[in-house]
């Protein structure tokens, strides 16, 4: 990612710089607009997920200075994302309340101890710790909401045994289907079943790079056709549920960690097929403690696809330290080096 | 951890000296008085839970020896505290019987193996294997419970759906829930539902460690009022079981891996926070299955916090070949640089 | 695994060559005459299995020649064997179709993937992937089976919740039991259920190794011995299934990544009990989804002995660039260093 810059040289200012690079960088974009469009979408859809996505952002950022944390990263947003995600998925799965925000906190700053870990971690290998720290942080929260009586949840966490034989109904799907299950793919990386803000999503996108908001669509489509062909119910498609973690398996290997050209480009493709089948995947997996795969579909496809890249000769990777935008990356390809 | 140093020089000496040491290192005390009260906190329990304790930690030592692993590592009982609680794991969730003997024998071996394979891996990093080797061994030897007819499993392991929304009652807490909690979460770290247990156990760490003995019983207390504060049932909060993995986060983080001061006592606080809830959720995960959660909860959250403080400017390390006790460790931190 | 010596020099010929080595790596052996008998092997068994085999090979060997993986790697057959395993498993759990060849081709690519990501995160400690990129992509592929109307289960897949307190009656076994478990147990590394073709598989292991070819059957018999001492039920005996997971673990630690004496005979002895072992815990751990063990069991297993042997003086290695047969390392370990 690029060096962040300040919108002002005040600590608050730094400080809110910061918080809407985090923001952005949920779809990694290191761009304080593009992440105050995202919150702008959010509070469209509800003020009350609006509230816990700044909140997390805040206090997971927050955590990482008060911790003491590379300077640069923090500046860049790296230690917000995974926070505003944290904060965001709680009231959509727990009945919100005022002592929810304490718990979106707490999520929040076990975020940034992951993040920190994972950085380390992962450190080793040059692979980046994606959205793993919300998804670990949230499921260490969440997995305990039958055990403790100051959780109320709400209607998505139900347990089931998953029945492989059962023959699901092959999808009913029409336009409508399409036009919906799109635009909220796009939203749901961020748990909004809206419309207007997975469009609003891929306007803020569009301020930063073209290239990302074109592959953040295309993940969406790939994610819901590849269902589709899976013969996936209807309801999930339209709901935008086999698009949100293409979408971030798209704008990652588009253009962000690779060099973008036809064989990147079949690359990430393939990339965002695997996101939506493991979307199914991790699902079942969970489906008898009755707890939601997050993006954790396409963090793992990602990591495989990643780590397995340094061995291809053929799947250019970005040098971190030179990083950009997409389309910076694809301009820094085409110099003669 | 310290240089070990043998009681006596002959072979035998220095065995018994090991597993004493190793018993000890259940709770990060390198001290063989340390661990011969604990074996006595067991046996004055259980002579079942005692001679299986003392039997694992005896084979986890020597399977290490006989196989060439480090002596200065074996010495300190590095290669014991997994087989100790290798061994009385077992006997807790089986009926107890002659037979189950090899089983343990078997448990704590492999627990050497384990205990090596981590040192191996996350050496790299400089991260400890905790009691992560005894875990996966257990689980190994436990999950298949309901394969075998050889295993006949006592009333603790039984499978069931969680129901995330089934509201729990709130706790009915009062004095006594607290004093058998938090004495009772002190003994549940090595399976001893025992209140004078407990306290010898506490005793037993004040002889090598008056710091770790008071982050014991801080962490078992912390444990407890985490979940009290998420409204668990009163049952397994009397019973200590929401606390021994907090005991193990804040022994370890209290003074043992960092310099003692308010950063990391703080720092500290917080593990044992998410190690109580960390409970509740492994719990959960493992309930279909209707297997027990173990110390995962304490290792899981710990390897968070020590992978992510090595990126935290303010989070200090006690560098691993000046670790002593908790108060050499405080001492050699006051010390000018 | 010594140099891949292409049986012509042409690129048809190179790939005809990597693609029977690679079958033969399923067992460890690089040999394409090994290669060409298990193909034949589990076309004696079923045709539809052997297309898929046959096809799994070829499309994992070729995702990584388009990729660009290291051409020694490819030539070796090393991006071969996860192939087969994954392109054999899909009808072994899916009833056959045309359209299954498009998800086996899938199945086989994700392998290729996957087997370049564990090279680059296991290069670190010298540990190689095992089957791993087969049963994680595998699990990935079969998880999805109750979310999609495409995938049509066999009888194999059905979820139940595992009884900890179900008294399994003790296996009624005899010489039947053992002679059809024993060989099917070698054929079952395959998916093969028939006698037949486990007695071909040992031949084609012979072609290249006699040692390889007696730890085998070895593994098969320590892996059906153990889950008898156990108790487990006479069918699974009978299939092999306790097997398979031990004929693994017999296979690459009796001679292959170690110097074979009577140490290593016992380290692997030791190894071939804990995956018979591990079968059933790995089997009781997916029960609630309804979902199949694969390797797993043997993965896991000898992942832990592999990592855990570095640090034993007593265990040696050995080096990856002198590799070859069991014989071969058998001499090499006699020769005055």
């Amino acid at each position: 990612m690029s060096e962040a810059k300040g919108m002002t040289a005040t600590p608050l200012g730094s400080f809110i710089d910061a918080v809407l690079r985090g923001c952005g960088q949920v779809m990694f974009q290191n761009n304080p607009i593009t992440g105050l469009l995202f919150f702008a979408g959010i509070f469209f859809n509800s003020w009350e997920l609006g509230i816990c996505a700044l909140l997390g952002t805040m206090i997971s950022t927050g955590t990482a200075m008060i911790l003491g944390a590379d300077k640069g990263a923090v500046s860049a947003g790296l230690f917000g994302f995974n926070g505003t995600l944290a904060g965001v998925a709680l009231p959509f799965y727990f009945v919100f309340s005022p002592e929810l925000l304490l718990y979106v906190a707490l999520n929040a700053a076990l975020s940034t101890i992951i993040m920190a870990a994972l950085m380390n971690f992962l450190g080793r290998w040059g692979v980046p710790a994606l959205t793993a720290p919300f998804v670990l942080a949230t499921w260490t929260l969440i997995f305990c909401a039958s055990q403790f009586g100051a959780l109320h949840t709400g209607p998505l966490l139900a347990a089931s045994i998953p029945d492989p034989a059962a023959a699901v109904p092959a999808a009913n799907a029409g336009a409508m289907t399409l036009w919906e299950g799109v635009t909220k793919g796009v939203g749901e990386v961020m748990f909004q079943d809206n419309v207007i803000t997975g469009i609003i999503f891929v306007v803020a996108i569009l301020v930063n790079s073209r290239i990302s908001a074109g592959f953040a669509v295309l993940g969406s489509l790939v994610g819901l056709l590849t269902a589709l062909v899976m013969q996936a119910p209807e309801a999930p498609l339209r709901l935008g549920l086999y698009g949100y973690n293409s979408v971030l398996c798209g704008i990652a290997l588009g253009g962000v960690f690779y060099f973008l050209n036809w064989k990147t480009f079949f690359y990430a493709l393939a990339c965002m097929v695997f996101g939506s089948i493991a979307t199914a995947s991790i699902t079942v997996m969970l489906a008898p403690i009755g707890m939601p795969a997050l993006t954790w579909p396409f963090i793992i496809v990602t990591w495989f696809f990643l780590f397995a890249s340094k061995m291809f000769s053929r799947i250019e990777e970005v040098p971190a330290d030179k990083a950009g935008t997409a389309e910076e990356n694809l301009k820094l390809s085409r110099q003669p080096a």
